[in-house]
């Protein structure tokens, strides 16, 4: 028995039924689908956190899961809306950026311009595109009625990756705080290093050690550790990194050598 | 294959196990049913704003879905339970408004006083009855084993509808903000009009544009538009309407043909 | 046709997609599994709420149900991982206190260590054993895949119950207020009296009758009620106890005769 998964990552929020309507839209199309929210409180337009998630989580999905990504500023504008195959998932969502480092990271990407009036999608409305074109195609895809082949022509992206990469510096690399999640913790684009004792973190003006785990300092002790999605991040152990350091996203931060 | 769709929309909020409970309930009742949450973050007693997005969301879902409603002040308190059979869907809540307006808009409607002590409900509880008799009703409506007539007898609603209507003025219509959303867009009840060129909206003495879609305006520009659910709404490009006009719902506002 | 529940009990909020990823995880392992979040809204590391509201709701769900309890301010260290067997249940999650009540109170429980090594469950991360390690076990003990002495070997809790019991006053019981609620309830551990009209409930000072029902006071009044878990709560008819007596989570209460 296959599952037909399909997530949901949104800036909708879980105040209003926006996030329950569209799950009507989906089982409509496919009704044995599992729905799975990943978050729908990315803040309103955060198309780099929402890239940063998708990138980082997909692949804990079964090949073949879809993902639906609807965070939309531009919707009911020009903008394209995509669906992208690649590292073996779908992801459905506009063409802002969001989509783009998954779509370069894989050279057998495969992206089609969806053709709502093609797939017989009206557009009852100019700002809902999530429930009125995205979601129909996310379901027909995970039900198996709709081949990428058939959801439109093949497309380039129109928007460059959002997601900024860490660079090479003098001392180590050089990097960014780019999530701050609900504990506080101070989630960064460096990727662990292969011998994290021979090397510390620099942020705000301190030097952390880089730990194992957040149980492993001393009370109130800020460190570094690897994250459970294989990037740095910054935690205080029974505190909040965040407020602690009185730091937010976009934050530089350095990887270098220990001294000594 | 049909799936057996529940709908959710409480004012239970997400912070305590309530929601969670009730839906063990629901598929202890129904295990094979699809449950689908519209929100739990109604403010608490909030009978207007559920009845306006109910009626707004209800028909995205197949026909034959069973929304259950468990906004409910007068818990315990002798209001009446209800089982609504109405535009081919089903609506299991209290008495209190909520269902009024979807009742009166069908005439085919269908209106049951629940009786819980011949179905078998015991009650444990005199303040969750979203538990203890709504969800075991809904459920078994979904799961096929109840019949509507096995319900409890006919009955009429003792409460108004609540979701007030707009009306007509000398100058248009008027209306008032029902809802304001996570993005800060006030939700009215004043119904689009057909040719949306020809008319402006007043609101807290501005007079605003009716815009196609969210990104037409320029940055920061109080605009108005058809939303996704039918009616018009006032939204800042890029911003938060509320907060930028300083109001919130009850607000009145006036649908007028452009001058000039 | 018998579903497979899995309950889902944590402190991680839904601001992440920390969350969706164990349920990725969950439904790679059992992709029958019917989900149902119990909450993400405990306050960090609250392990004393998660284990109040644990031991009240099992029972509302069937027999055989799983519950994925990750409450888990130890993560990363030598604290063992549990597979609890009790009531006719299964809980599954760390051992710091929260499970020790329900083994407690069966004597026929039996309690496993987990051995990931053993289940070939490689930890890739030193901080997320919710979806390395005890999502596998929750998900291959719903599908079938995996017997109780699979798991471990049996084991002692290292950690006592957390949650306070009642204690016998001179004038009645004594209790504390354990959990404020959405609506500003203040549930308190202290177990409903068979004549609720005999007793009343002292608190900040103040003396409160004992009512059947939020709607049974007067406009604004602080009573005193049987909660839908079996447990009296201080509320405020249209109002938000906890603020209304200032007080919180802690406070001691007193059940008492009344006098005269």
């Amino acid at each position: 028995m296959t599952a037909k998964l399909i997530t949901l990552l949104t800036d909708f929020g879980l105040e209003d039924p926006y996030v329950g309507v569209m799950k009507g839209v989906l089982l409509r199309e496919c009704p044995e689908a599992q729905l799975i929210d990943l978050t729908h409180a990315i803040a309103a337009g955060d198309c780099v956190a929402a890239g940063f998630w998708l990138e980082r989580v997909f692949s804990w999905f079964p090949a073949g899961t879809v993902h639906l990504v609807v965070v939309d500023p531009g919707v009911g504008t020009a903008r394209q809306a995509l669906l992208l195959a690649a590292h073996g998932h779908y992801f459905v969502g506009p063409d802002n950026g969001i989509l783009s480092g998954l779509m370069a990271s894989d050279v057998k990407a495969e992206l089609r311009a969806i053709d709502g009036a093609r797939l017989g999608l009206a557009l009852p409305s100019r700002t809902f595109h999530g429930r009125d074109l995205f979601a129909p195609v996310a379901a027909r895809i995970a039900h198996g009625s709709l081949q990428c082949a058939q959801v439109g022509p093949l497309c380039e992206a129109r928007s460059a990756p959002l997601v900024p990469r860490p660079n090479q510096s003098a001392a180590g690399w050089s990097g960014q705080i780019l999530v701050v999640d609900r504990f506080g913790n101070l989630i960064s684009n460096l990727v662990a290093p292969p011998a994290r004792e021979s090397f510390e973190i620099q942020i705000a003006g301190r030097t952390l050690p880089i730990v194992q785990t957040y149980g492993e300092g001393a009370k109130s002790q800020l460190v570094a550790l690897v994250g459970s999605f294989g990037t740095l991040e910054v935690a205080q152990r029974d505190g909040h990194a965040a407020r602690a350091l009185g730091v937010d996203v976009g934050t530089p931060l350095e990887l270098v050598r220990r001294s000594g």
